[in-house]
């Protein structure tokens, strides 16, 4: 058993903390650094499932060390809590609890709570201070950074929001022991991604004989380290690209796919598999235009962490959603590729043929059994 | 008739301009000034009583001169056009239509418009750009200036919402011709708190032998700087304080008991009335711990203004809905006061006991027919 190593990162040009470790002091401490002893109460927003581990009375206690009271609200587990109405019920309660312009927001659990709460804490009496607590590794490593908060409309997801950065961030690498296989996975492709995106060389998720090899989830220094890693890659891209005008958009890698499967299957396949079909599908892309080749490794990491086949829609399902999200970004469809590991760039001059191509090659590479 | 005279302000630190004029150049040139050819689309949010006049087309021909395509939402006019479902309703069509990050939203109305239609820019897709067109002189020299935008909740009003800036606002003094007396006068009543906040020797609507003298609403040149000068009191003190943790409460002259009295009858009383009462307690309560003296002044325009009476309910009524808001602020009834004319404080000793007993002398005084 390893000691729990603290990280301590700071998200300019914000300037919060966003704190990765484990064990007992890590909530009290964090808090503190946070300033939120000067909160008059703080409303944790978690959902069911969270509530059934020790996540939340640990999160509890440590406001409670601070002398903050606070008041519950789970709401029901899963993307369905990303609506409109559950969003307004929870202001609700807020204002029939009394919450004035000093209760704090704090998310406790993954990237649906963090989402939600965030832009309840971003709309309550015009804005209250924030705190994300993220249970799962894709929280940790990407949803819980960078300010975005949403919630999904009939016409599509995360259509309605806001920028809202927290005070702080706690990532409480204990949390991974409690999670299912594949949404830890599900977080791995996420930072696999960032590392990608940057030094290629702290690829932390090496392809093995049997997949990736990773920490033991007990190994909790290792994970925090791994975790910062992954976190100090965001914070960075957040820092040059605040509001998501110009870089930011380097972290949609395998994302312009991920989408459209994630639109077909009416949002039932998980978002790390998604991505990771669509970090192969960009792979092949740029193959195809003589940029690095990482086709094999991306197919690795398919095989590792998708849960869910490939659906079996034609080209013509996948294009309208491309489409959907081309007309939302102003006429094109425009994807992140890698020139070389650790070099993206925004490419938006891919013909649709070749966009289909690639779709069908991808589709006849994962059935045929290559991977 | 006078030719208009349009004047451009600025408010600071958004550095977003404030058109105030009439004719016919003055959308086509206020927009221009906001870099409005920009937008890939507008979505014109009102309400049906401004759209029944000619005002709305105005503004329409004026996005149409820079080349913009416009879409026209039109909502129920009243307060209960600021709810939840209402907002989820405009997002849903800004989507359906496949509103982009570069659609700008124009509010074209009063102070529910204006607020509804805030909160959508402040929203859709995390933030779009906003243009303000207040139409009531209410909106103009109050609502539409220093980016609170929000929406009224089962428990209360205002409760949800964003700080959310314009790309600027054009007031057309024109909309005043088409106003009904009541309101507005109900604009006056905010635009005499303003004179009353700064240099009380600009105070342009003078007790007369027969309440107030006013411009004809046809001077257009006359209400223009009459409406630019209240403006900038407003602009002056949302520089002083974006956020309204300082000084902006001085804006608050006047609305602690206005607050609690639309709060005691339901809602149905007419702001401009409420704030006009709420105006004549604080001149009240200030000439108690021998401030200046406003009282008579007061009085006149609760006299002039006031189209309602005060609600026949006593004072535990009116007292809860102050302990409500003081909930809301941590902890205590603050009320505004005038030390001088133009020299506002923030007072919260005043004991529970002196607040009712004013209650009670404003009631007999009224009732009195000492006015």
């Amino acid at each position: 058993v390893s000691l729990p190593v603290h990280h301590t990162l700071r998200v300019e040009p914000f300037g919060y903390p966003l704190v990765i470790g484990a064990g007992d002091g890590l909530y009290p401490n964090a808090l503190a650094t946070f300033g939120a002893e000067k909160a008059s109460s703080v409303a944790l927003i978690s959902d069911a499932q969270v509530a059934a581990t020790g996540h939340l009375e640990r999160v509890e206690a440590g406001w409670r060390s601070l002398g903050v009271p606070s008041l519950r609200l789970i709401v029901p587990a899963g993307e369905s809590s990303k609506q409109v109405s559950v969003w307004a019920e929870l202001q609700e309660r807020l204002a029939a609890a009394g919450g004035d312009r000093d209760l704090w927001v704090c998310a406790v659990g993954g990237g649906v709570v963090g989402d939600l709460a965030g832009f309840v804490a971003a709309s309550y009496l015009r804005g209250v201070s924030l705190v994300q607590v993220p249970t799962t590794l894709l929280a940790m490593v990407d949803s819980s950074i960078g300010g975005k908060t949403g919630l999904n409309l009939q016409h599509g997801k995360n259509l309605v929001g806001a920028f809202w950065q927290p005070r702080g961030v706690v990532a409480d690498v204990g949390c991974l022991a409690t999670l299912p296989t594949a949404v830890l996975r599900e977080g791995v492709v996420e930072l696999y991604k960032h590392a990608l995106l940057r030094d290629a060389a702290w690829r932390p998720a090496r392809r093995g004989t049997d997949g990736f090899i990773l920490p033991n989830v007990h190994e909790q220094s290792a994970w925090s380290a791994l975790v910062a890693a992954a976190v100090q890659v965001k914070a960075d891209v957040v820092a040059e690209d605040p509001h998501e005008r110009g870089v930011r958009a380097h972290l949609n890698l395998g994302h312009t796919l991920a989408h459209a499967l994630e639109g077909v299957t009416g949002g039932t396949m998980r978002h790390g598999t998604a991505v990771a079909y669509g970090l192969l599908y960009a792979a092949m892309l740029g193959r195809e235009r003589g940029w690095v080749d990482w086709v094999a490794d991306a197919r690795a990491l398919v095989a590792w962490a998708a849960d869910a086949p490939l659906p079996a829609v034609d080209w013509g399902a996948i294009w309208r959603f491309m489409a959907l999200d081309k007309k939302r970004r102003g006429g094109r469809v425009r994807l992140v590729l890698l020139r070389e590991l650790g070099l993206p760039e925004r490419v938006d001059d891919l013909s649709p043929d070749e966009l289909e191509r690639t779709w069908l090659r991808l589709r006849s590479d994962i059935q045929g059994g290559v991977v």
